[in-house]
């Protein structure tokens, strides 16, 4: 185990579960960096209706690394708890009422997730990458026209091809403790996850690009299992690492790693991989029942080994 | 401090929230068994929507329990917190929902208390008098007609003077762990509170009132500072007790404690008290400011002399 390592998770909802239930395995000096620009479903409607932050990725990278014990598992079952009505609860989280009842009694966004995460007896601190609610707007592509699709949700479900993300506002204030976690890091950690929507728009908050050029710290692309209908219909790992490079130009990778399984053409993603800088670790992080789940003990052993310069 | 006791107090609202913030001075032995029949507020919109036990009595009196530190002190606050917008969530306190999670994963309303208490750092256990929700049906004289009310919300607005409740179903399911507290009490309080939606309806729960005229624990009735606009309008310390010993002719009272100040006839409510079977106490036990709210402190030294049998 790479216990002293200090490494940055960036990403948000199912792809950033993955990546943080494997890296908590690997070192205790863990940060997730998440994306605040969610508008759907329980989050979408508490900051409609609250004014806050959307709260429903932090709350599952709260979840991914609770505590092992009776204590931490019993309260990270409660924090993803859904009630399940014909009324106004339906659909809402537990655990994001609960984040948002310590933001507006605290007035103070960290402090809040700080103490979710100590109720969890979470492994690792969990920060958004903004300390202001983000709207995505992305450059779509179908038959040919080029418009602009607004919001997180509308982005996911296009039936045109994402090109391109930005941000609303467009310069929006960093959270200053994941600016700090990316400055102090050793490794930085990018996807997997919703590529458009969850791994790139870490690259347009200014603030923290800036810090994730500057960083001393080595980066590490995960690329995913499988495309994303809608959000990456049809893409190769490859087109996801143009994609990358495409949104952050000078970004420098030190590793790229995908799964056996995924990388059909090694010799075009090492490539890809070269192009921005880093090399290709090829090893099966998959899940072995064949979905295009990672399995988090797989893709920790890999990950020690990358971190070990064992591989 | 009188530890070892063994100490319940019944009630509901903010009068039992009284009775154990000068409880919980006394004894690290302490119970509380509260009403289920609130239908109005956050716990009435709770209790419709999901089916479930109105939780807002049992979440204010776990609030009074919680722990001096900085944890149990933000917790409780964060229990308390009510959302406020123009939306659906407007008026929940965030302890309701955090409870009724609780219920709806673990399957258990006694364990999801019990894990609320441990997040709280309760000192004493909190527990519903019913396993069922119940409604107060309220018998109510206007202009000389005697008709029912209803629902507690109805039952407390009611422009009538409340003559009996009962409640339904009539024959609800007593709490098993609230009547072996009660059974194995060495004192059980009734009061202070709202006379007949939070301190009679325990007397209805017919396993309960089993236990309560059959435990061997001494038995004080805390009669409340001033009379309750709607439920109790115009009624004397000595009416309280008729209306007790009318809703429970063979309970017999140990203590009658009154603050000096609410007793302006001293012989009349000895002789109350003496019907009922027991002494009448009088000590100062409100609030320094003239408000009609029990001072915590007073209340606990007064109840300690006479638990010690000083007073």
């Amino acid at each position: 185990m790479s216990e002293d390592l200090k490494v940055v998770a960036l990403g948000g909802g199912h792809g950033l579960y993955a990546s943080l239930s494997a890296l908590r395995r690997v070192t205790s000096e863990l940060t997730a960096v998440v994306t605040v620009a969610d508008d759907g479903g329980s989050s979408g409607r508490l900051r409609r209706e609250l004014g806050v932050l959307p709260p429903g990725d932090l709350r599952m990278a709260l979840a991914a690394l609770c505590g092992d014990d009776e204590w931490g598992r019993t309260w990270s079952e409660v924090a993803q708890h859904r009630f399940r009505s014909e009324g106004e609860l339906h659909g809402h989280a537990v655990g994001n009422l609960l984040i948002v009842a310590l933001w507006e009694r605290l007035g103070d966004t960290v402090a809040g997730l700080d103490w979710v995460g100590r109720l969890l007896g979470a492994h690792g601190r969990v920060l958004p990458m903004s300390s202001v609610p983000l709207d995505i707007a992305a450059e779509v592509e179908l038959d040919g026209q080029v418009s602009t699709v607004y919001g997180q949700v509308a982005c996911a479900l296009t039936p045109g091809r994402v090109r391109a993300i930005s941000l609303l506002p467009e310069d929006p204030p960093a959270c200053p403790q994941a600016v700090e976690a990316v400055m102090e890091a050793d490794w930085v950690i990018f996807g997997p996850g919703s590529w458009f929507t969850s791994v790139l728009p870490h690259l347009k908050v200014p603030e923290l690009a800036d810090a994730l050029h500057r960083t001393r710290a080595r980066r590490l692309v995960a690329l995913n299992l499988a495309p994303q209908p809608g959000e990456t219909d049809g893409f190769s790992p490859q087109k996801h690492l143009e994609v990358l490079r495409a949104h952050a130009p000078s970004l420098e990778i030190d590793v790229v790693l995908a799964d056996t399984g995924v990388a059909e053409d090694g010799e075009e993603l090492e490539k890809a991989a070269a192009e921005l800088g880093g090399r290709l670790v090829l090893a099966s992080v998959a899940d072995e029942d064949g979905s295009p789940r990672h399995d988090a003990q797989r893709l920790a052993s890999v990950l020690d080994e990358i971190f070990r310069e064992k591989r």
